[in-house]
């Protein structure tokens, strides 16, 4: 039904194709226990499909040399880092400790294996690079295109998608590999980002670029 | 069809309610002509609704001296502004000239009725805080809640109420003075700006919590 | 001979006095082992005349509510948070292991007694506000003004001033409260800071300001 | 005087070589009217020498495409955006009207001859990253040094090179095209400016590294 929306930005000038660049970069968003496991708070349906395309993704990545980022969150367990609207919002991190620092809950999941020159990013908001040194990391290594996996497609992927367009990057989201709880919630907002911030390619056109450099 | 979506993430502890703080400021965001007129690239549909709700809002903040401010884009005529993947991506800015400075469609919309202590964001990007001293006009006025209206839903308002979430103000956005290009658009993403970054309130309200104060 | 700066600069319409606001919160800046201890590759003179001055702000703030916050560095050991000009130009950060986290080098001195709801911000660059969630903490506690002890001068002291002037606090270094390495640049950039960023005020100044409210 | 600082710091692994990157910019720092000439309220003792060798630097730029940007500041008339603590900070800006958008003092020099392709960015603060879009022209332009010349070294100079070392570029200062209102701020801030952020160069450095390019 998002279609709709789709066309008719297309029509005005929006959706623009940006295209892969010359050095790129990898970060897969919040692929920890707090938001793949279905009893968790914060709990996705079934990301394993997610999950089999990032480790493709990054099997080729490592194998090329191509710079690969994680994220997850945590706060202090006491809540000062919650203090004020940002608490009363997301209620299940200032109530249910879901996003805990030094929690299960927040530590990658094991199948990524990251690698000790991989750096791991500890935000605090959706965006990757909203309080973190993450541009920094980017720009030392003279990264152009930004390539984004992982979770929540309406949340956290969306606004990483969003800092990078605005700084310049090449922006790239793999469709199939990020994930949301929600289905719908996925579909409607991978076209926002298609049209707005984010070439979105299937994880075959990532390999195939790999492959091509 | 999105209050699926809705019912499942209040379910998962997102959507909670921040309410007004104590300092209100209001933002109106890009009411101008490039996103008003439907002859322009970027315009929208009839928006006159989603304006005379803007006008009511903006005469009870000034007798009650509530900071007022405006924002609108620019770019400049030559490109050398949009030069990277963000021209790409937005080929009306950098093909159509819907946003050059100084044009006749970048000014406010006459109706506003701007008056000079009221400062206009020039921004470049969807949200007012991005590439902008905006957030230095907040902190200085002692302001703890920004108010956000204008257009459009789901790319220069959600993305300012995002960045407003992010820095801890309280959020709030009127829900029948913002507009969208597709009604589509608009409302699925009032759902997700209501569930992760602002109270998404109708004008009626603002209103009360003016008369209140 | 600095102060003819300060004749030259304050006849030019710099150095005005902003004055204390009305809700005021407190940052410490790197008082942690390698900053404190000579035998560290970062380690200054004696500071126990500046730590002595912490102590005494810190035990006012306290018993009268005053937020107080806390910063450290800290980088990974593999030094893939270095890679880039950062880690060239500042060699004892990624050649002498000197800021690793985890090591007992950044952790804070016992004698600060930081408390569960004092948080404490880990930091890779000068500046409190680069790159971590600092400012929304003070946006979250309707924070108008900062005070700012600890080391270095010439460093991280004047940058985190810098960066709060920036965002339009009331800015306050306590001179006596804040040390470098070098005496010569600490006398020098204390007047460069109160010229341009915040006003510079002795310990006393702070207790009565904290006694008087 | 200052040396010894320099000596200090050297000996504790400060002040490494970051050297010339691959992909370079320049960026000419607030070379107008109301820093240039010395009726002024912010003007500066003679920088013709300084503009002498941006203008070589300039010519040698152009000629072989390193992309060229522009500063300036600029406040609306009325001190809407000065309102808060930075005005009464910088008491030159909102009294004395040395800053306000539109009026001749803060104009480029016409000895400049900036070209349409070379932005011209407006600042409110020191630094030429904050509150404005300049980051993303250079992610954009995938530019990995930036090189500094203009005034006034103790401020937007030294501000501007701090921003550049955060961001992870390879930065580099032009001692002899930048310049102060106190030739004493000029002399020790260019120390700590090469001590911590940049390394300092002679102008004829930089038209050598062109020359090799």
């Amino acid at each position: 039904m998002y279609e709709v929306v789709q066309e008719f930005y297309l029509s005005k000038g929006f959706g623009g194709r940006v295209g892969f660049g010359e050095n790129p970069a990898i970060v897969v968003i919040d692929m920890a226990k707090s938001w793949l496991d279905e009893t968790s708070p914060l709990g996705s349906e079934n990301l394993d499909p997610v999950m089999d395309k990032i480790l493709r993704i990054l099997s080729s990545a490592r194998a090329r040399h191509v710079p690969v980022f994680f994220t997850t969150m945590a706060f202090d367990p006491d809540g000062a880092e919650m203090a004020g609207p940002v608490g009363r919002k997301l209620q299940h991190s200032s109530l249910q400790g879901a996003l805990e620092r030094g929690s299960d809950l927040v530590v990658l999941d094991d199948r990524l294996k990251r690698r000790p020159n991989e750096p791991l990013i500890e935000k605090q908001r959706a965006s990757a690079f909203w309080g973190t040194p993450f541009l920094s990391y980017l720009v030392g290594r003279n990264i152009d295109t930004l390539i984004i996996a992982g979770c929540s497609t309406s949340g956290c992927v969306r606004s990483t998608a969003e800092s990078a367009h605005n700084h310049n990057f090449h922006v790239v989201v793999v469709g199939d590999a990020v994930g949301d709880r929600s289905g719908i919630a996925h579909e409607c907002n991978l076209i926002d980002i298609d049209m707005r911030f984010a070439d979105v390619v299937p994880t075959a056109k990532v390999l195939a670029y790999f492959d091509g450099r």
